[in-house]
């Protein structure tokens, strides 16, 4: 399977979700202008309030170095709430839900060992003691639920160092995932092709979250439903994107944008049916998602017919 | 009914809707410390990212005077995300639901003239054109759905300016509400009795906001669900909070917290009946509520037994 290098192949829509349909998306994301309302927050693209608190940010149980949040969401961040800063991402977490509401990393061929490195056998969950307790997700939430803790950042993308994959395991970066044929299965199976094209390319920014989806009820309304779990009341997601900014060896921007249902999947069904247009998945996620990349530059991969 | 003024009356639940039992709440507000994660966050009391942008986050229609965030919000602010500033209310737009995550208020009896001032005659909504046209929520959204465009910020509050009660009108202060027994009910009660206990103290702030609150259903497992409305998927929350913080002339504080269901609901039932623990509020709207208040002097008035 090669969907994305320096030529990309042609890629026709089989996607099976139509979360674009849901949302009337309109697939302008050439067009767009970068946000003037993330600017009215920003200010400037030096201006990260959060990133003065970058090493109070880190458990304390952690050393340096500390990732730069300016480097890994060089394109565009998509939210200022809650955010956590980890030795290699960065997420926000989302206190109502008691999920991640978006998590970002950024990959390079250096940084993603083909062998030896960190071990996920040494790494272990643990509670998010930054998040006020009020909100945090808890490791009895998720006991005896029927779901895995999937990971947004994925372990495997931080083999460079055995602490920086540990921090992977935080609740903070964690969602309830289906487990077999979800997380077992076509879940990771997206993460090894997101690292297959990390190796090849010169960067690969990675934002990946959950996804509560709208559907038709047969009274002919449209509901959002899903199920929480534990005390916690942590929500289990019906979908998951994971939208891979890619800046190629040439110099060029591509974006991969993916949406998943959150449940077992065949697994001969090829990833490139859960292709989604970006806007439908950031007016899905509420989020504005590489933003800042330079948009003339940018060839969107999605399940649009490209010739 | 006087269930606050200088004494209190002892308030005997007869809470109907039971969110803390949803939460495993622990009613412990009194003896919490204000949050770390917050203080993380804001750095310090002065730190607010946001209000140096307040001029350009006003409608451009609008000129002066900007209301003070760090006034309105003295005793702590509930999140950083897409916070829009108006002439005398604050709020944070939920870009997901296409809701207000929350609206804050501080009302003084010199700001609530007892007659002629503003007319909302004269008011209409609109479109808050600094949301991301992603994200916005629409008028024709509203159109044919059966539901009101429920104030967050009440009109009624802000009648010592028309300015500032047109602001109310913008539909990032509005929520689809339940119009018959709801709005133009018992919502509309529970804005006076605000107002009325504001006429007679020091200050008032008050905090309003939707609430998503889970179910259990039949099959044992619990479930969040609601409708989502119009070409946005403008959802409709299941209930509404409404936190008033009062300062009495004493200088004592006070805590009222209110749950709504949004529904129908008959005119006899008192508003007593939908007093909440604070805490329940803040674990499933993800949000801590005037964590800076002196808690030793705060009085929380809520569902529990007082005498």
């Amino acid at each position: 399977m090669n969907m994305c290098r320096g030529n990309i192949l042609p890629i026709i829509s089989a996607c099976s979700i139509g979360i674009g349909a849901y949302l009337g998306a309109k697939y302008e994301r050439l067009k767009a202008r970068p946000s003037d309302e993330m600017q009215d927050h920003i200010g400037s693209d030096s201006y990260f309030p959060w990133s003065i608190q970058a090493a109070t940010l880190i458990p304390s149980s952690v050393s340096a170095p500390v990732s730069n949040p300016a480097e890994i969401m060089r394109y565009g961040f998509p939210s200022l709430d809650n955010v956590r800063t980890f030795d290699s991402f960065v997420l926000a977490y989302d206190r109502r839900t008691r999920n991640p509401h978006w998590v970002f990393e950024h990959l390079t061929p250096d940084k993603l060992p083909s062998k030896h490195g960190a071990d996920r056998k040494y790494s272990n969950f643990f509670e998010d003691l930054k998040i006020h307790d009020k909100f945090r997700s808890l490791l009895k939430d998720y006991k005896y639920s029927g779901y895995d803790r999937g990971h947004m950042a994925a372990a495997g993308n931080h083999r460079h160092s055995q602490q920086a994959m540990d921090q992977t395991f935080t609740l903070s970066n964690i969602s309830p995932q289906v487990g077999e044929g979800f997380n077992r299965g076509i879940w990771n199976n997206l993460e090894k092709y997101v690292r297959s094209i990390a190796r090849k390319n010169r960067n690969t920014y990675v934002c990946t979250g959950p996804l509560y989806l709208p559907r038709k009820e047969a009274d002919g309304k449209t509901y959002v439903k899903y199920e929480v779990i534990g005390q916690s009341n942590v929500a289990v997601p019906t979908h998951f994107f994971k939208v891979v900014a890619i800046e190629t060896n040439a110099g060029e921007f591509e974006i991969l944008s993916f949406v998943l249902p959150n449940q077992p999947i065949q697994d001969d069904v090829p990833l490139k049916n859960f292709l989604t247009p970006l806007d439908a998945i950031e007016r899905s996620a509420g989020l504005l998602l590489f933003d800042k990349l330079p948009l003339d530059k940018v060839k969107l991969i999605n399940h649009q017919r490209r010739r």
